[in-house]
């Protein structure tokens, strides 16, 4: 599953362009507030949407835009979430209308996403004048831009794209997304858009999707809050002229894989920026009864405060692992875990059958003082594996999110 | 359900002495490391356990030594947790009959305790040198020893009692706690020993326990971890002279009104003492659908990184209140939920209908700056209510939590 990285994110693949500028729905000039991404052709097109029963208005109008399975452009502001306000799913759908009539394209075929402060009335003033400019600056080079302009609390933009071929043909999948409180409801949802030149069916776009999501997306959490506004969305526009993906075939497979490895290093850079953190954080769990234990133990490992404050000071508590694990709902024979800390400095193995073992404090500390730190979970129950993603609880998570509105 | 608070806490109860002593199991001298607590008769006795797959060696002996429900002491350690190590049950059984020996008792009437690092084999030699020192100190007065002896990271400690009538009798409840991390795997074990003159049955005594125990210490969260350790226990000796309680009567109903008393006044002290908390949370839920979702909402809130680091900052963020709601689990009509937040300093209400309404910032900081806030959500699902207590998220969290092995 390693095809190659090549530069640029959204606009990567043949046929898009995309552009961020500053419209004013943020005050700080410097900070691009609204993103456009445009197909130059309708394009099969899926996402996926927050589990929280509070979903953002954006969710609500896009969710209806896509019930035919074809969008064309994206339109995403930042500083205001649009969520939890009466006049919401209105102000939503007129962001669409704006942006079809710069585009001519149909309201109906764009997606609509709104990351920011939840409550507040979305002014639609500055959309209206910043479209213009925005449609103006649509350009190959405009993708780092939209990337720019979805962010919040982000310190980095992210954006990553791949080739791979199918029938014969270059292909190309790629992204920006945001997210710092990976899953927060106030400035911090975790939006992202894809875009493929591949040819592939809505229905098969919308399966690869979904399940991809759900290894990587859904194995992610800085701290727990599931957003109102999370949407991952993506545009396939078959512009690489590929024979049509209509069936579970080698090249669905091989899309499949190039999907994932997109989603992977995306998700692994929004744990890396997430709020305050200072180190990725990854938990491989293998040797479980079932696909949703080990998905289970790894998601509380990544999700445990304590184990999360650990990693931050570098300590080796691997008691906070094996807590975690016995209280995650997974079935789990507990004499038969085993724990293992990596890193680029080299491996300490910690526990084995549920209990500890002799190991050097100071090799622990140099595997732990890494940026990106692996914990290993052997289970003795099955052959079932997971991998869950996130970063450590540090002071600044505190910082930024103890006085974030005011 | 108002019973007068009186002094003391484990000892208040007629024919329970205490004691707590330094033992040499934690480095510290002046830091008390094991505590007895003896009733002068056998008690009936029940206890609640943690629901972490991994649980403490004391604890599965502790259940062995309660299945016939009596018991006459407890020997409770602070230090080490005695759990994941392979000869924890041996050392767990070792401590009762030391403690047996000591007292001319029967090591299977005797409730057994540990709490502090997880791994490390628990020692014998310090806890067999400590127990004649601990059985002659042995006293009324001995309660304040004991609650210091199984504090951890604690800041202070947490002993109350409650007296109450049954049938013209005068009884006393009370007991001692610790917990400050309330549910963490390293130092921070939530346990809590309580003790009472009246006479129950143990099969009412363990219902009327397991019952308030689901409304008050399962409505805690300082972090959301569940220890390995966590044990609430209960023992009443019958010394107040009342007729024992044999049937669900008004004498029952009393004494779990004094329970749950006793217990909601522990868990409020366990809370205002979090890991580097400086405000006590209450999230009152009313109007739910059920019991079940009322708690899942109210322990959602409570258990938000987000909205206890909104707290922290006096930030009256309440989206994120309506979005831990949203992602709790319960049944919610999300456009029926409104929100106001209370304190010493006044109220003020934020949200209406799932929607923002203008407040005061002022007034909300106001509000907020107190050591003591409650959260009230009204749902328009129903009648069912729930109260889950907390406390902020704050620097000191992690700084306690970032490095506390080494």
């Amino acid at each position: 599953m390693d095809y190659p990285f090549i530069d640029g994110g959204v606009t990567a693949a043949k046929g898009f362009t995309a552009a961020g500028v500053h419209c004013g729905i943020r005050k700080n000039r410097s900070k691009r507030d609204l993103a456009l991404i445009l197909s130059d052709r309708p394009a099969a097109a899926a996402a996926v949407y927050t589990q929280n029963l509070v979903k953002g208005a954006p969710l609500l109008v896009t969710q209806r835009h896509l019930a035919d399975g074809t969008a064309q452009a994206v339109i995403c502001n930042s500083g205001i979430a649009n969520t939890c306000a009466f006049d919401g799913e209105d102000k939503a759908e007129a962001m669409c209308e704006l942006t079809a009539n710069a585009l001519g394209i149909e309201a109906n075929d764009i997606i609509v996403g709104s990351t920011g402060v939840i409550g507040p009335s979305l002014q639609l003033e500055p959309i209206e004048k910043g479209i213009p400019a925005l449609a103006a600056a649509l350009s190959k080079e405009g993708g780092a831009d939209a990337a720019e302009a979805i962010m919040t609390t982000d310190t980095v933009k992210k954006e990553c794209a791949v080739s791979f071929e199918l029938g014969g043909k270059t292909c190309t999948l790629g992204g920006i997304a945001k997210g710092s409180g990976m899953i927060a409801p106030n400035m911090a949802t975790m939006l992202c858009f894809l875009t493929t030149d591949a040819a592939i069916a809505a229905p098969l776009l919308k399966e690869a999707l979904s399940e991809t999501v759900e290894d990587t997306f859904n194995m992610l959490s800085v701290d727990g809050d599931t957003s109102t506004n999370d949407t991952v969305a993506l545009m396939a526009n078959g512009a690489a002229g590929n024979e049509p993906v209509a069936e579970k075939n080698g090249d669905y497979q091989t899309f499949r894989a190039a999907l994932r490895q997109v989603c992977t290093a995306i998700v692994r850079a929004l744990a890396a920026d997430g709020e305050g953190a200072t180190r990725l954080l990854e938990c491989r769990v293998t040797g479980g009864k079932t696909a949703a234990d080990a998905r289970l133990a790894a998601k509380s490992v990544i999700g445990s405060a304590l184990f999360k404050s650990a990693m931050f000071g570098a300590d080796a508590n691997w008691g906070r692992v094996l807590c975690a694990v016995g209280y995650s709902g997974a079935q789990v024979d507990v004499k038969g875990v085993s724990v293992t800390f990596r890193s680029a400095a080299g491996s300490v193995h910690v526990c084995e059958k549920g209990a500890g073992i002799l190991f050097s404090e100071e090799t622990a500390k140099t595997v732990l003082s890494e940026k990106e730190i692996v914990v290993d979970i052997v289970l003795s129950d099955g052959q079932a594996a997971a991998t869950a993603w996130g970063c450590d609880l540090t002071y600044d998570y505190v910082k930024i999110n103890g006085d974030y509105r005011t």
